[in-house]
């Protein structure tokens, strides 16, 4: 089945203890929709500036990332973020971030060809921009979003709203902390589904990840790695994996969700072994499939 | 196979949020070998003072723990700890420590009747001390030693010693840190593989544990609960309950080192869900396999 990402494409400025990149490909539906491409047909509804190169749309075309919905609008600049890592690399800092064409109250442009998406990927975006794709789309199987301290902050009754209207939320410990008020993962996860969501999926980093469902838990570890080279999209890569996973096995089975945890947490894996998707672009299914059958051999 | 366990028995006054005990039962001995009692046959060496409560060592005895290395010592006091715990379990103060009978160099005596124990369990006690009680073990099988900020920091050179002579270290990621400068505990656990041991067990705590050897990996992710009254003792119940399982199966096999894992976990769980021993002494290997069950469901 068929994925649609809607999240940002921008330019990244990274540095971290291994180096530096300028103006690299980034973005939380570019990572997503690149992950997604793994499992499923991956549509990609976002918005750049006149000043976007179109050697990174053909990157994601390459891997058949559908980009219809990528408006390109003249006289307009594409987001920008430059961040710096420090050596403990979960520890990072903004130098710079220009919201640009993606600044001001952005309503998605949807394909008719996209509005019978059954598989739905709300990115890291405004709450109230999640709302207006969903009005466009006709009965989706399953809706799931991404959200951020930013809207936890500063959106929270849209983002309540939102809540209602989507299957699964997926998001950090630190965030499920303070949309909650509750330190511990599985008590804020359980928190969340009170106010709409069927399920919750927290990402603890370099300790794995839960899904929190009505009656059921699923645990992940990271995968073992020292090598991180770039953690720039981690979350992005795993949530768009976990959702092409999900939409190619098309069900919420067990089975399906233990599969999508651990597609999702290889991919994430993948990902940041380089800077911005140097590596991640060369990676192959049959590359997903070696790390998860490695995986599983240190799962318990 | 029979594991002996050298450790403390001690009286531990504890406060968490949910309540107080004055001078419960304690001691990493304790709650090492009783955890061990779920698998295999236990044996503890310790020694107390001569307050020591008898019906503590009956307790431990109506689980098949042998005592006839807890030496009882006349004119002395049992080991005592006092401490707190604060909101985040995962700090904790100490407001009371007094070695005695364990102050000074503590020279185990070891029965004759246990020289020849095939397991070999150093709880937490000075690196001094396990290298006399591994003077007076005839070839042991598995040896594997646990250790803490106190002695990494004190009795470094000792503490060198002591692991060119063990096949395996547990310790928890604060403490891998301390020991090899290194915060991941993958790069930590692989250098302090160079330090001797085969085989090192990372505790990380509320995100579970790793086992790393030369060749291998091994993940467990904590249990999932929220029914945390006491932590007192988890580490040390872990490593027990590792241990336990590793004699009964009596190999370290890929299968027999994930079942010690995900014994280890559950163990753990089931004794902080009390003060000091008072759920976990209720527990059975009923109780301890239909938790492996249901954890086992939660496992991608």
């Amino acid at each position: 089945m068929s994925l649609l990402t809607i999240g940002s494409a921008a330019y990244d400025t990274l540095e971290t203890p291994f180096g530096r990149r300028e103006r690299a490909l980034g973005g939380s539906g570019v990572y997503a929709s690149f992950a997604a491409s793994f499992f499923a047909e991956s549509r990609l509804i976002g918005v750049v500036g006149e000043d976007w190169n179109p050697e990174y749309s053909a990157l994601l075309r390459s891997r058949n990332v559908d980009l219809a919905g990528l408006e390109v609008r003249a006289g307009e600049k594409t987001m920008f973020w430059d961040g710096r890592y420090f050596d403990d690399m979960n520890q990072r800092e903004t130098r710079c971030f220009e919201a640009n064409v993606m600044g001001g109250d952005y309503v998605p442009l949807v394909p008719d060809a996209y509005k019978a998406s059954p598989y739905v990927f709300l990115g890291n975006m405004a709450p109230t921009t999640h709302m207006a794709l969903l009005d466009a789309i006709e009965t989706p199987k399953l809706v799931v979003a991404d959200t951020m301290d930013f809207y936890i902050n500063g959106m929270r009754a849209e983002l309540l709203q939102l809540l209602k209207r989507i299957d699964g939320l997926i998001l950090n410990d630190g965030e499920a902390a303070l949309l909650t008020g509750d330190r511990s993962p599985i008590s804020a996860g359980r928190k969340i589904l009170e106010l709409g969501p069927k399920f919750v999926v927290v990402k603890k980093g370099e300790h794995g990840a839960m899904w929190i469902g009505r009656d059921e838990i699923y645990l992940v570890p990271a995968f073992p790695t020292d090598k991180v080279v770039d953690p720039t999209g981690a979350g992005d890569s795993f949530a768009g994996a976990l959702m092409g996973s999900l939409a190619e096995s098309d069900d919420l089975s067990p089975e399906s969700i233990k599969k999508a945890l651990l597609s999702a947490t290889v991919v994430a894996s993948l990902n940041v072994e380089g800077f911005s998707m140097e590596s991640f672009q060369k990676a192959t299914r049959a590359d997903v499939d070696a790390r998860i059958a490695a995986f599983k051999k240190a799962l318990v």
